[in-house]
């Protein structure tokens, strides 16, 4: 990273802009992506068609005003909210001592973020979190942020109206999403908004099953390695695509400064699990691993601003031994490296007999849970097993005791699940974790497709979205083969969105449909391009057309030269349509008089041949 | 094609033999691809893994012992059971004016086939339909056939066994398809088997509910035109990676010709929509189609030996205009075709009218009815609509048509439909087509994902295919944006078998998920070859695998260094199950006393701490 200054990756669409809906202070503005449209031609009866508003987690990257650099970080948009609540204070340095020997080793300097702040912890007895506020009655600015990016789409909605309203899971979600109801759901644990005091750069986003789905990509430099530089990349390369969270997930050297980059320059919240630094610390020897470690390491990923910790605590010793007879074992490496440390100590696992001094921790920066599913299963035959059903009703005693705290709370969901044991996963969390949102990998509805398991995931993952999940982890072609390219992790991403896309229309989610709407109308009037820049990956979309159809020409054509005019379905259609006008058959009465009657005999004909037959 | 021998465009994979099972008679042999799988590390206890099975669609171009030439057309497998039932006759020529007079044209004489066999057609009052026999109460050897490749997957299965069944729809499935079971499916009309008796060359196959899910593939030039050589080569490439059915939705010049050369080389059942080569002998305009074009176009391409025919018969006239409302109209060819004929004439769909005509042309060739869904949405907006769900009541109609001449039926579906609305799709096509097998389009779950309709696709067609969907059509990543290439029917192909796979299990459909779990074992063990080899894309999945970790030690290492020993949570695991069988914690007893004895204490101090916090 500590070359000079240079592009930013991250993907740009065409007749995009960024855009920003004012909230009720000027300070609040949130982003979104406006798609501008091209007309309807006259052959389909010329008009105007409004642009369209879409969510957009890509940050300052895509706003054209805004110069930046990757070395000086993102804008604190936050800073003067978290500021003006006093109720914490910024400390004169880190409080990890790992922390502070990282800061004092010059041999670092090189990597070492240049413009690293000074950390931001809760005044003694206070408690910074989301939920305490939302508890309290009181509607923050980030409570407000997220009402009006969760109703974006409804704003400058297109003319056409969605037609299809499905069910709602718990609580019906109100037709437009009010800063007082994002305070009630954070206040009942229905929904967190994970965002960090020592991470004001992050645009407030909110998990759960009321809102929009979400998409969480993952990142991280792993023993293969790979640069500082690659991994703040794959974050920038991730949100531009739609991630509307990361994790990072390295394991390697220099994971202390790697983070400090990407927390700086991510406008989104960034998850971490705590566990693999503190492996590191004592050289890959879970057995060495101890709670004063893991405390530090904690306190030091705090302090950077991480958002959500993903914590191994339901791992507790008397589940181990379930696990010995699956056929994958334990997949998680989490839950694997707690499972040895239990094991062998003879002991309960510390995170769970510590669980409430974490939550001291996470309630004095505002880093929310991610109750960690160390016991998912890893294969079809171990789907929803007493080890992992065990886990998942020790997570939902956890989640009482974080909220106890008032700290904030998501639950770790699998894994590798059959289509017909899903709802059970999504129902039994419910239960048993008292409606914390919950937050899955996939699952995977089959385990024989290695290379496609974005795909056999994906088909898991908008059916638990569509039941209720609130957030779906990403899961790329390379799962179980190889790291994921730039490539892959745009697959990854893109196949999630139109997951999570397909939960939000399946819930009957106000105002998601129109995007539907507004792209296939584009398609219906061979507004190509519209249906391009409407898609969730318009530069694949453009690409694949111009695979067949290269010329400019085809972008226009009112049919197109696949089929031909002759088997163009919508050309005939529109013909029909126009049949329709001509004859005055187009409103409900003409419909019903003039066609009726007019296709009655044969339609009486026909019911004579071959009714009852 | 008619050009020098040359290779056949199919994939081979590594490890596959093709092995035949034999039924009561000698001349059923039954295809199948045994996967040689490599010995269990020491690592892991040492043990043989015995070969697996899987279901084989590549026809007789992956048996090493046959020389095959595209130019001489497959085997007739199926020709001296056909002659023994002594119900059709050999033709001296063909019935069709327009197969005629193409065969009496010179200039086509270097694009056809040079071995046309002369047509079959029954004896005059005879019925050569499967459902016919069946329900007759006569098992053909089509049906042991049948019934002996659903069950292959049983053979030999490893010694893993399947832990979970899922719920069953309709008729519960036998553990072992018998040929009795097969029969009375067939008789009843919950499955066909689509055979033409001019399709000797077919290897029989069945679609229904309680067998396993299939997958049919397109293929068809079109106005940007492509060769019959590329036709033909579509359809092996398809049937490699594991398409059931091929459709040929050609409607180019020479499609006659086209047809003959893949009926010839194709093992798998072949499926058209004869209105696109009627429509093309009227040079594109639809208004001046007639039944006796269309009539001659039946009996043309049934004479080819083409096994299922589409046909649009439920656009009926009064149906026409409840699209005109529509958001994207009407999306399938053959329904605009219809709706545009219906409409121009007033009068009714003449497929209707003249249904009874067309089942005594089927019955003569075995030919089974696809009844279209014309009207099926083309946007998540259209969904479920008037439209669609009249014709499928019309569809439901013809059915019972269809059964009293003893012609098999399948019934079309959607198209693009959210989740929520699905199973209403499955649920009214069961009700009012009487349990006729179903067969759709995906369905696309949300059009907003160009470039990646495979997957907003099989999401839909998974869950359908869950809900008791017998086939799924595929849907490429080129759908809407051009014509797919081969890569793109790989892609569309491995995603649908996936599709139909998790359908499989999810219905708990014995003896499905062995392969599973031969994979995960595989997985778990460290046994890299076998994983891809075990994979629906062994080529894909070795080749992902190797961008990472090209090296040859890569495949054997029992850890990957993507994550290193101290991070591979299957190492870890099996550290776990060593343990576990070294202190004797093995078997159900010893876990229960032994274990729980040791984490009594902890458990106990952890309920004390945080039980109803």
């Amino acid at each position: 990273m500590p070359q000079a200054k240079k592009k930013i990756s991250i993907p740009t669409f065409p007749k995009s802009r960024k855009v920003y809906i004012e909230g009720s202070q000027p300070d609040i503005q949130v982003p979104m992506r406006e798609i501008t449209l091209s007309p309807t031609p006259s052959s389909h009866g010329a008009a105007e068609n409004q642009p369209v508003l879409v969510y957009d987690t890509s940050g300052a990257y895509t706003d054209d005003n805004i110069e930046l650099d990757l070395h000086a970080g993102l804008p604190s948009i936050r800073q003067s909210w978290i500021e003006k609540r006093d109720d914490s204070d910024v400390l004169t340095g880190l409080s990890s001592e790992y922390g502070q020997k990282r800061q004092q080793d010059s041999k670092l300097d090189e990597l070492r973020f240049e413009h690293i702040r000074k950390p931001r912890k809760a005044k003694k007895g206070k408690n910074v979190s989301q939920m305490h506020y939302a508890r309290q009655g009181i509607i923050t600015p980030e409570m407000e942020y997220v009402a009006i990016r969760e109703n974006q789409q409804r704003h400058k909605m297109a003319e056409i109206t969605p037609q299809h309203l499905g069910q709602s899971f718990g609580a019906s979600t109100p037709k437009v999403i009010t800063p007082e109801f994002v305070r009630d759901e954070v206040a009942r644990g229905r929904a967190i908004i994970p965002v960090n005091i020592n991470h004001p750069e992050a645009e407030p986003m909110i998990i759960g099953r009321n809102f929009l789905v979400k998409v969480n990509s993952n990142i991280g430099n792993s023993a293969l390695g790979s640069s500082i530089e690659e991994e703040v990349e794959k974050m920038t390369w991730s949100i531009g695509w739609g991630a509307d969270t990361v994790m990072d997930l390295s394991t390697g050297k220099n994971i202390h400064e790697t983070r400090e980059w990407i927390v700086r320059n991510s406008p989104v919240p960034i998850g971490t699990v705590p566990i693999y630094q503190a492996l590191e610390k004592v050289n890959g020897v879970a057995e060495d691993l101890t709670w004063e470690i893991f405390r530090d390491t904690l306190i030091e990923q705090a302090e950077q601003g991480v958002d959500y910790f993903t914590i191994h605590a339901g791992v507790l010793l008397r589940y181990v031994p379930m696990t010995a007879k699956r056929l994958a074992g334990i997949v998680s490496r989490g839950g694997a490296i707690m499972a040895k440390w239990c094991l062998s100590h003879h002991k309960e696992n510390f995170l769970y007999t510590h669980f409430e001094d974490i939550c001291e921790i996470m309630k004095a920066y505002d880093v929310s849970f991610s109750l960690g599913d160390g016991l998912r299963p890893g294969s079809i035959a171990d789907a929803n097993d007493e080890a992992q059903l065990s886990e998942l009703k020790t997570l939902g005693e956890l989640t009482k005791v974080a909220w106890k705290h008032d700290v904030q709370v998501i639950i770790e969901g699998p894994g590798h699940v059959p289509m017909h044991m899903i709802k059970e996963n999504m129902d039994k969390e419910i239960e048993q974790c008292h409606e914390a949102p919950f937050y899955t990998l996939g699952p995977l509805t089959t385990d024989i497709a290695p290379g496609y398991d974005h795909i056999t995931s994906a088909i898991g993952a908008a059916q638990i979205g569509w039941y209720g999940c609130a957030m779906l982890c990403y899961v790329t072609p390379k799962e179980h083969l190889g790291l994921p390219d730039k490539e892959d992790v745009r697959v990854g991403v893109v196949t999630y969105k139109l997951a999570a896309h397909a939960a939000d229309l399946a819930k009957g989610h106000p105002g998601v449909q129109y995007r539907d709407d507004a792209l296939s109308k584009a398609r219906f009037e061979f507004r190509w391009e519209d249906q391009f820049n409407l898609g969730l990956d318009p530069l694949r979309a453009l690409e694949y057309h111009d695979q067949t159809l290269p010329k400019e020409s085809a972008k226009v054509a009112h049919f197109c030269s696949m089929c031909g005019p002759k088997f163009c379905s919508m050309k005939i259609s529109q013909e029909v349509r126009d049949y329709a006008k001509e004859h005055n058959l187009e409103d409900d009465t003409a419909l019903d008089v003039g066609m009726q009657e007019k296709s009655d005999e044969f339609s009486d004909q026909g019911s004579a041949i071959y009714s009852e037959a």
